[in-house]
């Protein structure tokens, strides 16, 4: 092996220049010559693929998003299209390819690992709903971000005695919900997981809203499950307290990436060139309980995260704890 | 005058408790007993009315929101209900009563200057809506949070060639928007006194996107112009860009207040209680060109701002200068 | 098990006030009744004890520093003074104690602990230097501030191309200099495990001088290894660049703890109430490998971290790619 | 006039790349074509001066220090050395220079006015030690980093029942002290214009420390005043306090602009085109009240701020009501 190159692929996250810096390095180190792939696997197809001599990443490492780009691009299911991505590659005898991104990212890692392309896949997503890895880049970042926004609103809710319903990003995994809700003292937690019925949260916030010592209730949810403006209202109705609601959006994707996201991003990073050295393929990296492994891409993508199985129990635990006084 | 009574009134704004402190401070530095009203004109009638010694208002100094509480009570217009707040005050032998609030919560003031309470007006609001003075307490801290939440919606813009519409507070004023659109460098500035049309934003955003060397385009309105969802559709259709909207919501509002709103609030505090001193009443301060002034309430609300009349050519010429490359 | 008891001791820690709402919180969901000791196992000899209901620990979760205030005490060696500190829990009737702090508090545990009074220690240092916890509280929020401080001061060495030597806390555990180091791309790392001699840092300094392409040149090193002033003056005269030492100092220990201080607080904080209430007495409570963990205090004070055992060879190996180009 | 460059000059400050975009921008707005120097003086005299189309100045907009760097360059006294910078400016028909920098950087565009180059001077500097400027570039940025650090520090102090003395910077210029030991409440406030005796400081700190009900005292004291390490030991010498001294070094001058830098640097950097347009030229460009205006570099060296002769009273009046509980 002596070319690599590293695409991002997906939603941007902050880190993924921290781990690309550090896969670039690391290459160096081992005597690679470094490619990057700019907007992931549309360029792969289009031959935007620079050696990286010509970026000077330790600018970036500190930065949000993603330098080199993503981009939405359902074509690369066609084989087709990925045969003309392989011979992209070939023609500029890049032997391995490493794709930062989320599970629909991988699965394009696997197709070119399939097709004789070396590839390795690194967790990039705020999300954290990979299950191959314990934390996502991005995710770390994300929830501090969350959570200072969490703190912010909490201060004009008490200062007016408002109920407040904050909408935080995943979907498909509650963990931002989940632990930024234990972060602030969230008195209402509804996470993907352990998803609580209009009902269920009217009826806690009516019962909290009793006690008038209480300044103010946050609710925190994960994003798409309710209509959060509708929800508000219920609550407002039934507890005759002002209720207001903000859904977090867009900033909680970007910013400067925390000290431990840069970290875990470089040492992932690091590790994905050694294993691919080692004669590895078709391989997701994770950090799982504090070590840097690697799976089968097609073994990662079915796994089922531990912390999965405890979401439930945990939300209701936390649920309960903060309301206590 | 031997004792004087403090309120916060409308919404909560960083900077606040900053405020609060200088006044009781400064009231003690003259030998006066000062005391706080919970949650505004409301505590003012019930009687929640507690001397300033049993809190410690160093510890509150730097963080968000109001401890003294505000709320809304539109009641405070019946002359019925202000004469049990003015009894109240009696009661207490309280002379001189300053509240920090927005032009709302002046007009409050002035009724009660005109019943024989000494009174005195302190701008306090995120929104910078108060022509008698160039900077409101809440202002920068907000302005700040938004500067910062538009650049971390920038990465994810340019890391996926987006374009994003983002909603910032201030209906009444556009200087959120302006100032953060200039501090961002977005493409696209519509504010309160400058508002464009939604078809001269998609034909500004239209030419910008032909332009594929550009990676993002960053729509900056003020807030309760537009539908936004609706705007970010009709602009994706224009120009074929993902079109993101985003409404910043409450996260404008919280947090420790910055170095310079600590200060302007701390300098209008002290002034505050000296022109009570000076015999002084039915006054709103504020910082004109830098030096800490009072005007007559009534004057006050009834001022145009410097910065209102300059408000739609900055727009304008802030809008082009940000299109440049 | 009826009443117990927390005191912080030691070095103030972000995170410190989430471990203590935590506990407060879980003694009460548990049936306890709670209180705080003020200023460490001094107010326990003091008998400084009140009960927790008095205290909105809500309200401090986010704050830094400790609010029920730490102390230097080293009389609590003197058995006598342990029995005073002893009667007093006896006289009101507290069966339990929770210490949070570092080594030298596991200790005064401990030997309550073999008096009879129930004890649980929590692991609260910014220095990251406790073998029985991969992670300690404060030192996340510690690593953010010295990598965020470091990128400040990156900023200026860029700007006029000079050479930076940063000293940051952890004279018995290198981590902080150690992880910030990778997460900035300090290009020399010199930790409290893997400390370079002068003349190395001089060498590795001069060799990375030559390359003018370089902007700075970004020098991180462990406390007390080094007189910082008489290291720059050497490096400056070998490598005719100029160099400035800094000492990041008491910033390193304050402000609001990050997401992941209090979310590692709160699940300890919560284990160690539910380990008193299954019968355990006299251990350390830690977080290894993402779990919560429990070891004697004894065989807590003797462990080897294992990251410790990998300090010298990851120093070793960041110091090396960082310096890649 | 048809060309003109920019280069930035004595210590980098937060803002300078803003001030640098806005004048790009504004120069091409009005149709010239824009040139940036590398590294101050130096360059001008080496005469590394490329077109500001190869630089995506949008990018930088945020960031803090130098991308265009700045160095020292005594030298630039000799009218030998000017003359070769000149003939580099001629002999790329740039007529017209805008520095960026403190007074000494002034000098030289004063210097070079005289020669027959136009110029222009943009206070960049975060010791707000410019006279003819209410506010330079870098201190609204530089004076929220000391506020935060004053903070966290404060966490400590409060948590030990301490005395901290805090070193910031401005040894020609107070203001940094001044202010920031108004924001934090600092107790003992010694700055430039108003410097304590060491007798003063300690006698000060004595009369606070009797009062135990006190948790901390913070003394916040202009850079190169006193031995810092020296006065913490008197201090605690006699109050029997903790004392623990901590200069805050170089993390004042780097990170990302403020709003208000941003907009400042924008305004200034704006202006200073037009009036180079208006042919206006040997000019300092400050914001006196909040409207930019321009001085002759040579008045504006021998102003004096009306700031400085309100500096000493307003450290003696802050000193007093810091102290009142």
């Amino acid at each position: 092996m002596r070319k690599i190159a590293v695409l991002t692929s997906g939603g941007d996250a902050p880190g993924m220049n921290s781990a690309l810096r550090a896969i670039i390095k690391s290459a160096k180190a081992n005597g690679l010559e470094a490619f990057v792939v700019y907007e992931g696997y549309k360029g792969l197809y289009e031959g935007n693929i620079v050696p990286a001599d010509t970026i000077n990443f330790d600018a970036y490492n500190n930065l949000g998003g993603t330098v080199i780009y993503s981009a939405r691009f359902p074509e690369f299911k066609n084989p087709e299209v990925r045969q003309v991505a392989i011979n992209n590659l070939k023609s500029k005898d890049i032997d391995a390819l490493v794709v930062i991104g989320g599970d629909g990212s991988y699965m394009g890692a696997q197709l070119l690992h399939e097709a004789g392309v070396k590839t390795v896949g690194l967790p990039g997503t705020i999300d954290n709903d990979i299950a191959s890895s314990d934390f996502t880049i991005g995710y770390d970042t994300a929830l501090n971000i969350v959570v200072d926004a969490i703190d912010k609103i909490r201060d004009t809710a008490t200062s007016h005695r408002r109920i407040m319903v904050v909408e935080v990003m995943g979907n498909q995994c509650g963990d931002l919900a989940l632990w930024s809700g234990l972060a602030t003292g969230a008195e209402i937690i509804s996470t993907s997981e352990n998803t609580l019925s209009v009902e269920e949260i009217v009826q806690q916030a009516s019962e909290l809203a009793k006690d008038l010592s209480r300044r103010s209730i946050m609710i925190v949810v994960s994003e798409k499950r309710y209509n959060i403006a509708e929800l508000a209202k219920e609550i407002e109705k039934a507890t005759k307290w002002e209720t207001r609601p903000t859904s977090l959006g867009h900033i909680q994707r970007g910013g400067r990436p925390s000290a431990q996201e840069r970290i875990s991003a470089a040492l992932m990073g690091i590790k994905a060139v050694e294993f691919l050295l080692e004669g590895q393929s078709g391989i997701a990296i994770g950090i799982i309980k504090g070590d840097v492994v690697a799976n089968p891409i097609l073994e990662a993508l079915s796994m089922h995260s531990p912390a999965k199985a405890k979401a439930v129990e945990r939300a209701n635990k936390f649920n309960k704890l903060n309301k206590i006084k």
